[in-house]
């Protein structure tokens, strides 16, 4: 029951020239649904990502640093779901790079320039030899359409696959951004999400574009939280094919950077938006809107301690405007000389805190109907300097704990 | 369904020499039940308390900071339940002065010599009036025996009143103390818990009072999580009324003051285990020790990062030996240089992770028999240090989120 999300149409989703897509169902997870996903990459393809900040990070996030680090280009990225191949020692690291080598092997290229994913249940044995068998009929699917379907065989408890589309004029070429993303839980990315590849055909040179995917990446994913729980596996993968004609961005002052950013801010916004829409559970879709900060850091500290209260998320989810829970969770974030009497709060247009009381024509009819909307937007005002950030969540239901109880039953 | 928590035994409640309890319906909640509750001590009682660090602390915690600073005896508390006068402002300052007043008009003191609590629903204006009224009728009923009744009058969405007793003798004295506490969600103590009142009968000075309402706040209050929130009325007060008989404690060498304070932290401990029994929907009681860490605030940041996440605490729910959850959990803690390759972790007496893999003997079986007591205890060893703590918290059931779906409704 996501909110207000549907599957991308798939004639929506531009095809990124140089990328090709391929799937297939490995066996990997239970169900029988694709599982295993590759994406080729054009020869001199440059790749970038952040990666999860969990001290467990998984084999495969170790495994991709070790090959970012190693080379310069890369020609696939192999993803599979159902297992993460987390907590899984020296055994774990080995199946990453078999994968890495049956993938190379299949497209004749070196196993550094293919980077590993894996999502799905922490610390069971990856089952590499169901992905070598696989691999073939997966390498026979690849083609530059098959976004939609490669953004299906990521998904775990995802409800609805994302993927969006941009494109750009640049220098009079034509450009084009694609991304797909998964994850509905265990998800508060830190400097990354659970899983998200975003491809372009522009060609920009390494260190640009490792500066973009961070960039990018505290603009969008940095900024959606389900439940406050960090993922072992997060990735967010920039890609750049530079097969578009045109010249190559190579300094952050070319009028090419910021417009290339802003189209790849615009899928990965649109995709970290679907995150939080298709939440573990979610009724709602919250946007928390902070302004009136002294920087940046303080205004997602408050608007992450709103975004992870479940007395807030419950009351959400109860349509209930508790303004009581809101100002509890403001005063949780932490904030040294925080003056709460200049704080005021909205719910959608009604404004129901006032100087850090209940507002003087706040009246609860109001207040019940800015609670009813399937997508609520809360403002805080701190009054305290000109820092702003935007956060996205979802409310806390009977079902984030059904689906979690349930999950590996 | 608390968790292996009954009504306290009234008879197991031990009178506190200089310390009478009394308890009435002022109508400031809705449903019929007690909601006001005051403490008279005998004179010349000394108080010491820790307070919520939340920035939106309630009227009732500013004035007892106020009167605390101002006043070195102590005279009466009064607590009432259903309002929470927090974010009430100026009128709510009023209001809980007003309550002062009332009292020590009632008892004949000075209202700086009263201490003022409120818990309940935020962002309402108190009904002072109300209190006022239902007064003498509270005044009428202390009585020293009164301990169960005055832990019912503080509920909230508590199921069950916590209180709790223990003698000790210290040179040829018999000495007591007796505690109450209430409180079940928006609960992630922080210097305090929701409402804790201990009382004891032995003489002590006012600076060692307060030093150790600080060492058994840390010990008790401040290890136990419901939810992760902290409630803008946190409150734990630690009376001393020096009526028995025995020389005042003065010095934290006297030998009094390690077997005092052993029996305030062990009433303290049981009622902060009363509070994650009761906690909102709980139906496991799980005990987190942390070993092995560098330092307290590491050993306790790990036990928290376990203790608050949503994912472990559905699995605790769902009995499911998801080990995956654990070791994110712990990987999200934030320790830097933490060597995943040396941490084991038991679930009972399963060793189920094992230098940060799964253990090389674990059977799913033997995880699943551990995760189905109603009590479990989780044991993770970081291989880092020397230090320790333990914390105590809850399971995340569907009852959590219909009780706060449902609060105000």
């Amino acid at each position: 029951m996501a909110v207000n999300l549907t599957p991308p149409d798939p004639k929506s989703l531009l095809p990124v020239a140089g990328v090709d897509l391929g799937f297939a169902y490995a066996g990997i997870r239970k169900v029988k649904r694709n599982d295993l996903m590759l994406i080729r990459l054009a020869q001199g393809s440059r790749v970038a990502g952040v990666f999860t900040q969990n001290a467990f990070a998984a084999a495969p996030v170790q495994v991709c640093r070790q090959h970012l680090a190693a080379s310069e280009t890369f020609r696939a990225l192999v993803v599979n779901a159902g297992n993460a191949n987390c907590g899984t020692g020296e055994a774990g690291l080995l199946a990453a790079r078999q994968t890495c080598d049956a993938v190379a092997r299949e497209l004749g290229c070196r196993a550094a320039e293919v980077l590993p994913f894996s999502t799905g249940v922490i610390l069971e044995h990856l089952p590499v030899e169901r992905i070598e068998a696989a691999l073939p009929a997966c390498v026979s699917t690849l083609a530059p359409a098959h976004w939609a379907e490669a953004a299906a065989a990521i998904m775990t408890t995802d409800t609805v696959p994302k993927a969006a589309s941009r494109s750009l004029a640049l220098g009079g070429v034509r450009l084009t951004v694609t991304g797909m993303a998964k994850g509905v839980g265990m998800l508060q990315p830190n400097m990354a999400t659970m899983l998200a590849f975003v491809g372009t055909d522009a060609s920009i040179s390494g260190a640009l574009l490792q500066r973009m995917v961070r960039e990018v990446a505290d603009a969008s994913f940095n900024r959606v939280t389900v439940d406050g729980d960090t993922s072992t596996n997060d990735s967010f993968v920039l890609i750049a094919t530079g097969v578009a004609a045109g010249p190559e961005v190579v300094a952050p002052q070319d009028a090419g950077y910021a417009a290339l950013k802003e189209a790849v801010t615009q899928v990965a916004v649109e995709l970290a938006q679907a995150i939080a829409r298709d939440g573990e559970g979610a009724t709602k879709f919250i946007t928390i809107r902070v302004n009136g900060a002294k920087n940046a850091e303080e205004a997602v500290r408050v608007a992450k301690a709103v975004a992870h209260s479940p007395l807030v998320k419950t009351a959400f989810f109860a349509s209930d405007p508790n303004l009581g829970r809101l100002i509890m969770a403001i005063g949780n974030a932490g904030i040294a000389g925080l003056d709460t009497s200049r704080i005021d709060l909205y719910l959608g247009d009604v404004k129901v805190i006032e100087r850090g009381g209940r507002a003087a024509d706040y009246r609860e009819e109001d207040g019940t109907r800015a609670m009813k909307p399937a997508e609520i937007a809360v403002r805080i005002e701190l009054g305290r300097g000109d820092a702003s950030t935007t956060v996205w969540t979802c409310d806390l239901s009977y079902d984030y704990v059904k689906i979690n109880a349930e999950y590996r039953t």
